[in-house]
């Protein structure tokens, strides 16, 4: 069961899945966001996908044709090769769908590792779609119990009466529950810290507008929606005492990709010391992008930001851009509170 | 005859009109917007009223009942003074439309002052609507022409192929013709020099999506539209040569009040070293204002940034921002280019 962002704060729509492909197009559309979201919703994919199969299985199809491309099954190939290849197809449409989130493409890693491991020692399908959805759950707990714990770290670096700007956002609805830049608000509301939170409305998609706000709204927490052009000019007034945003990925230099927008929120922070906070779990680090040139950004419809077509006018839509790890006073995780350039070692430790 | 530019682009309709207080509806509606556009739709305004109680003298009426405010005219004072108070209640409306332009209070100042000379030394009415027609007509002539020379003065700064990021409009549409920041363009595209412009959108009200970019494809310059918070990105990637902008008022010390949004492209600009200038008029420097401090910047109705009521979630619509002298490179006037540090100085050598 999903919550459909994409119809917030208008409605409250809840969407009963009960095929893979939904999930995908659900992915695609944006009807759940959230770089820990969609990892999980990304395990719920590959759970349905397996289900389906195992009810399909009798009927050993030669041709999948539900597939955009259409494989051609070799008739020698038996019963768990062909699960294996549709498993592995509906990973590589997860995986296409939102290449920027790491939490996306570890949770699809996560679920081929154990399908590989059963099907290749057990040889059993019977229990693929059991295992992977015990994966699922297991992470909706932890996604939770983690951002309770980067709420707590978080928190703990805010002074009273505190004035938060936040960008897009990274609550409850970017998670399974609670969120990690909204979950330090979240926790530092309670101990009584918060006064007030400038919402970024984060064009195109106004996931500010449409989600934080209305998240906030759901707390009771006091906050002052505006457009993202605004929040140089109420930082100019000295409104703002602290920046916090989450994070889709973050390379080992400690370089950071989040929504499109976020740089320029983190130069102007800097240009008016700010503290700019991220706030992420710890396997949004991936290692193997060594700075943010090697994280790929997703470009998304050009209809997004406008549907107005115009002779020798283009429209550029990158969903996210790279703020550097110099202009982050910190990165703040389930484990710890860390400077950017200290990132991998710390994480590197916490992990050994 | 104005273009509503309220419906622009999707449909192109000119208003005739003919009553002071459409003018003053079109002002605040936003039909007609940029500072030097409506520093000459205010004195249209003041031609139009002078020209409706000279129409309307005869009838001597006791009380104008069309005022927002009821005057109860004193039945010893004479149509003069009838008259006087009249142009400056309009005076007054049209400088309360919108009070961070200073061209537009300029504008209404020099329509009170020839109407007191007249008023004062002929007392004659009857010329006062003629003489405030003349007075708008040579203002719509000066105004292209000295755009026509701020083209001129920019065009010298860019290089061969340039890539220029432009916020808001301040093109033909912003000015009686071909604009400040984009007169530079229009110049320097003439002479081959222009690759490529980025205009950002300019939320809530979106000059740059529906005005910008729909003058430039009418003229056939390449452009890409982007979210404001995309600005940062696309300098991040070394595509943006230069910024250019226009003005709405500029303090004695050099800083510029401008669309809400320049000072987060300035401090971007500065963070990237891409030169940032500021075309305008000489006449939009407000030496009264000795800095930012002293512009008084507009509040605009939150409906223009959501239509969306939550509970405890306020907006804050903001209509202008005031960018520091330090982040400007140069400021580019009709007589020249400038440090914004010597601007005072200058335009007053320049007007003595």
């Amino acid at each position: 069961m999903l919550l459909d962002q994409s119809q917030l704060p208008e409605r409250e729509v809840f969407l009963f899945i009960t095929d893979w492909r939904q999930v995908l197009d659900a992915i695609k559309t944006l009807k759940v966001r959230g770089a820990p979201a969609i990892g999980i919703a990304g395990a719920a994919l590959m759970t349905l996908r397996a289900a389906e199969y195992v009810f399909a299985a009798s009927e050993s199809p030669e041709v999948e044709e539900d597939f955009d491309r259409v494989f051609v099954i070799d008739k020698q190939v038996n019963d768990i090769e062909l699960y294996r290849i549709g498993l592995e197809y509906a990973a590589e449409m997860a995986l296409n769908s939102r290449p920027t989130a790491v939490s996306l493409s570890n949770a699809i890693n996560d679920c081929l590792s154990l399908i590989k491991e059963e099907l290749d020692i057990k040889q059993d399908i019977s229990i693929i779609a059991n295992r992977l959805y015990e994966l699922t759950s297991k992470m909706i707990v932890e996604d939770e119990n983690r951002n309770r714990l980067i709420g707590a770290n978080g928190a703990q670096l805010l002074k009273e009466n505190s004035c938060i700007l936040t960008h897009c956002n990274a609550g409850s609805l970017a998670t399974s529950y609670f969120g990690t830049a909204l979950g330090i608000i979240y926790t530092a509301f309670d101990q009584g810290k918060i006064s007030h939170v400038y919402v970024d409305e984060t064009r195109p998609v106004c996931q500010g507008s449409r989600l934080t706000a209305w998240e906030l709204s759901q707390v009771g927490i006091n906050s002052t929606l505006i457009c993202d052009s605004m929040a140089a000019s109420v930082m100019s007034e000295g409104k703002i005492h602290a920046v916090i945003v989450g994070a889709d990925r973050i390379a080992a230099n400690g370089d950071v990709a989040n929504k499109i927008g976020t740089l320029s929120v983190a130069i102007c922070a800097s240009h008016f010391k700010i503290p700019f906070y991220v706030a992420a779990p710890n396997d949004t680090i991936d290692l193997s992008s060594l700075s943010g040139n090697d994280i790929p950004i997703e470009l998304r419809d050009a209809c997004e930001v406008s549907d107005i077509q115009l002779d020798s006018v283009q429209i550029f839509n990158p969903s996210f851009d790279v703020t550097p790890a110099n202009l982050i006073t910190a990165i703040i995780t389930e484990t710890g509170v860390y400077k950017p350039e200290e990132i991998s070692d710390a994480i590197l430790k916490v992990a050994n």
